[in-house]
């Protein structure tokens, strides 16, 4: 039977493996300047003529004999002639031969037609731009190995440079490879995945100065993938496999490098990352990238990047850094690199970082991350608490500009979001779903500026205020009203099983999918389970818990499960029916300091426009009636 | 005759002026997922597909039910059939109909061909991706006003979208304005200016996100441009007009603007920048940029960029910021504001930061730039030694990467720029020119780690070394020799003057063009003329200072001086005669701590190559048979 091997060799050590042993010999071709952004030059490029070539005017007056105005003051104004003493320039206009001095018009004054008058004197050369005061023939105007910007350009052909030695941009043949990959479609059918690694691949490699070409999908046949690597090599400066880099029954990558050259590394000691492989065919880097996004994405940084800048001989810029605080506990084990997604968001004017999924497959972690955490393999991890430092994925000042939002995901959020960048588009807003007790505690520890709570309390029979009137008590923070929402039974199309009570969903055969812990919709079926005196443990499935109500009504479209307690507009996105069970409140919990900031304002104008009302109705299930009044606010405060 | 007239408005003003008139109602269009990187979403983008959109295997192993494997332990293995109990399956595999956990394959013992042992109980959906791990449809993947990134295609593909809505570029017209301008050319002839602003604006736009579209050259005439506007503003977003901004005879921009449309502002209180014309003609921003191209890329930056993010409704991202100590005195005026473009080094920890030259012609000075200092119009400039806010235009690391070179200029020290940046791409070095003096003052204050000096002691004979002793006593200092280098007269080709000796500069109708006070090269002049006993005010254009041995030929090879002193190359350079006076030796003086650098031991190696001395002697007119030598070195240390 198979079974896996792979090294754990350190990732600097892998790196430094295929860097000792490609010899890139960029080749160079000659482009028009206009068109060279960006491009990286082969060659020291000096100027070919001086800017400006003659003796110009650097403003508008008039051209004198500097010797002639020698003497002039208030009292002794000096008088010139047209023609023979003075000629009127603008700027830029040549110093005509024989005058050496400038005169700005707003010192001159007419006497007649042919004759001004001086008050003052000039040294010879005033406000003449002398050849070559921008660039001289001969200066370097940029060394070699760098890249161009906008004011190289200028400068370039300023001097005189219209074409200029670039290094050829390396060809990156990018050969995806796996049966069951098909290429970018809206309909994907049992046992097919949507082939989008090469278009992320194609997408950092161009914004890395390379230039990519994407093979068509080869099937898992190791004859295939060989072939294809053969004629690839032949006129790539680099080749990227994906995926089959691990050690499994279909991995043909480790086998293929090896038949056709060398494999240096199969399998570096990260996590996630680790089942690369890292090789040479006929001189040529060719690089097994894992299946899994993550682990593809963050290996493509890893070797495809640096061998991209050590082709152009130019420096690998480092992402910015912050150092913030941890705020869920993150373990690591010994032995292996961790590279954790993580959001930050700046509350109160301290840095927050909290981990997303580990998941290697989850490509949306990469979308929503705004860092990456590094965690040394001899490394235990965090404690809540404790400062660490992050590799920024998006510019801090849109990390200060960013609402956090967490506690209970609901599609009112979303819209929240779209209508806050419509109006506002330097703020931003990331939402995380903990749930609504997460929620809760977010705000209390100061790791978020609103949570979204639907929290029902028997004893009162009243939604979310005497939670937080317990959880945060004497704490600054306001709960504002955000919608009213229909939960009910999310069950497949027809209602097959007949669910429309709780009673149902002890009935046998009948799969329930619950919510995780602290989730407001899960303490709303505790609740009907005990109103009805039921156990938890008879109902099948209580224990598979989904973060959001999407994913609740996932798991019923998928078949895993026959029916989830959720909001209607899941159930509509899934094309799922939809039993109501109860109308609940949502609510937003805000800090009070976010409450009263300039973006907590704006947030509240849009909850109370008619927009947000008419784009939330139109979901489906929800009630606005109520949208932006203020439930609660913190004893020592008064409403603004 | 002309008078200038323009306004005082405030930058922020003149932007506001211009952001509240505009409505922009940018298109929408359709394109390929897979093309969209740069792009800026229209709507938010929703997934409509799950991704995986059927359980998968998360690992390489056996698919089982999980109620098969419950009591499983050591003393109780459990035996699984092949086909009934268990199926392979490898990562990314659908989960067979009736299975629902995946065991890892390294836990699978095989007892024979069809059938395996294991030793531990599973939880259901162990190991399982269930469907919409990744994306799960209906979910948002990226909000309206999106700058998509690579990962962001990932998950719009992954979630379905193979078209999206995206904002169509904003289109911008740049039309050059000037009768003096050619397209780039390596011929320019007198009065003759190479349009290159144009190119410049072009690369910017594209780098924010814009369609530029350079329009032909129009000449200065008032019809012309009127025609080349109204044309622009019927498919342009936005239409920038360069240059004839200001109020001079032959500026009409502003006269275009106001008879088409509405001038908002002709001028802003900055400097440089001053003459800017901002304006709307048929409801589309019409911006007049200033020619000088420093005050022109400044404007584009203030008034097109921030149009440009206001189309999309996407945030600017302001550059990074660092806190500098201010080398070299800055002065500013009361009532406009200072845009002074820096250099910035980082010194033993410390970041130095340097006025480059504040005219607005010199295009170079934005290509050296590495940073931009402002100063509010209030505020009176800054002293040597106090702290100011640098925006820097450049990566932090590079500036940490970067060898601060200054003192005098030579040519040997492009050479040694070109071959570091060859052997260590991640090494820079920047260039300042104060003359041999002025390198001495910076090493002594620690504003650079290397200074090229040549200064000639009387009363020794010797080079350099007595002026260390004499001014950095004590001080933690190495000088090593670079080149030995021909100094000589640069005069016009055949040397029509015969100037042979320093006798010949006083001669009548002799102009000479002298270099800058501390430079070595004048003090070289000033001990021959000492040695005759010349009066330095016989000596016409004595006074008339050039910074570089290339200002120097390019004033003889533009017929404002008929001799200089200066090095071969430079008269070389030029395509001048060169009459050789004296052989002198150019060193290298560092500051210990950079010497015991591994910065410092990589310039060092390099300067002791058979490449350098190769590729400096090449030049003509050096010498490098004592290169890299060590001449002095402060009497506490020792070499290394």
């Amino acid at each position: 039977m198979r079974k896996i091997y792979l090294e754990d060799t350190p990732l600097r050590e892998a790196q430094e493996k295929i860097a000792k042993k490609v010899r890139f010999a960029p080749q160079i071709e000659y482009i028009p300047t206009a068109k060279a952004l960006g491009r990286v030059t082969a060659e020291p490029i000096y100027a070919k003529v001086s800017m400006p070539n003659y003796h110009a005017s650097a403003m508008d007056g008039i051209a004198v004999r500097a010797e002639k105005t020698f003497g002039a003051d208030e009292q002794h104004p000096v008088r010139l002639k047209r023609g023979e003493d003075y000629v009127e320039v603008d700027t830029g206009d040549p110093i005509p031969d024989g005058f050496d001095a400038v005169i700005m018009i707003e010192y001159v004054h007419q006497v007649d037609e042919e004759t001004i008058e001086i008050l003052e004197s000039v040294a010879p050369w005033q406000h003449i731009r002398p050849i070559g005061e921008d660039v001289v023939i001969g200066e370097v105007i940029v060394p070699a190995h760098h890249k161009l910007r906008p004011v190289d350009l200028g400068a370039l052909l300023a001097g005189g440079n219209v074409t200029i030695p670039v290094y050829k941009k390396p060809r990156v043949v990018i050969i995806p490879t796996g049966s069951e990959l098909i290429p970018p479609s809206e309909k994907v059918a049992e046992g097919e995945i949507i082939e989008f690694n090469g278009a992320v691949f194609a997408a950092y490699l161009e914004e890395w100065g390379a230039e990519p070409v994407i093979h068509s999908i080869v099937p898992d046949d190791c004859g295939l993938i060989r072939e294809a690597v053969k004629s690839a090599v032949q006129d790539a400066d680099l080749v990227l496999l994906n995926a089959g880099s691990s050690a499994g029954r279909e991995d043909f990558t480790v086998h293929v490098v090896e038949e056709l050259g060398e494999v240096l590394t199969h399998g570096v000691a990260t996590r996630p990352g680790k089942p690369v492989v890292v090789g040479i065919v006929e001189g040529k880097p060719v690089i097994g990238l894992p299946g899994y996004p993550v682990s593809a994405y963050l290996n493509l940084e890893w070797f495809a990047r640096s061998l991209i800048h050590r082709y152009y001989g130019v420096m690998e810029n480092e992402r910015q850094k912050i150092k913030a605080t941890i705020g869920r506990r993150i373990v690591s084990v010994m032995g292996a690199e961790d590279f954790i997604r993580m959001t930050v968001g700046c509350i109160d004017g301290k840095y927050i970082a909290n981990p997303l999924t580990r998941a290697a497959g989850v490509t949306m972690s990469m979308v929503r991350a705004d860092g990456l955490l590094r965690i040394s393999p001899g490394h235990l991890g965090y404690e809540q608490g404790e400062t660490a430092e992050i590799e920024l994925y998006r510019p801090l000042e849109q990390i200060h500009n960013t609402i956090v939002a967490t506690g209970s995901h609901d599609l009112s959020m979303d819209v929240l979001h779209t209508l806050l960048r419509l109006v506002h588009p330097d703020r931003f807003l990331v939402s995380s779903h903990l749930g609504s007790m997460g929620g809760i505690l977010a705000i209390q520890k100061g790791e978020a500026h609103i949570a979204g709570i639907h929290l029902f309390d028997e004893a009162t029979g009243t939604y979310n205020q005497p939670f937080v009137e317990k959880y945060l008590p004497g704490k600054d923070v306001v709960l504002i009203q955000l919608v009213y929402r229909q939960q009910g039974w999310i069950v497949k199309p027809g209602n097959p099983l007949g669910i429309a009570t709780v009673r149902d969903l002890v009935r046998p055969g009948v799969t329930y999918i619950n919510r995780q812990r602290g989730a407001g919709t899960r303490l709303l079926l505790d609740y009907l389970l005990k109103q009805e005196r039921i156990d938890q443990a008879d109902i099948y499935g209580y224990s598979r818990e989904a973060v959001s109500h999407l994913s609740v009504a996932a798991a019923v479209a998928g078949g895993t499960a026959d029916v989830g307690l959720g909001i209607y507009s899941a159930a509509k996105a899934m094309g799922l029916d939809f039993i109501p069970v109860a109308e609940e409140r949502y609510d937003l919990l805000m800090s009070g300091s976010f409450y009263r900031s300039e973006e907590g304002a704006q947030l509240l104008e849009i909850i109370r426009s008619p927009q947000f009302v008419q784009e939330v109705e139109r979901l489906g299930g929800y009630n606005c009636r109520d949208s932006g009044s203020i439930i609660y606010i913190s004893s020592h405060l008064s409403p603004t």
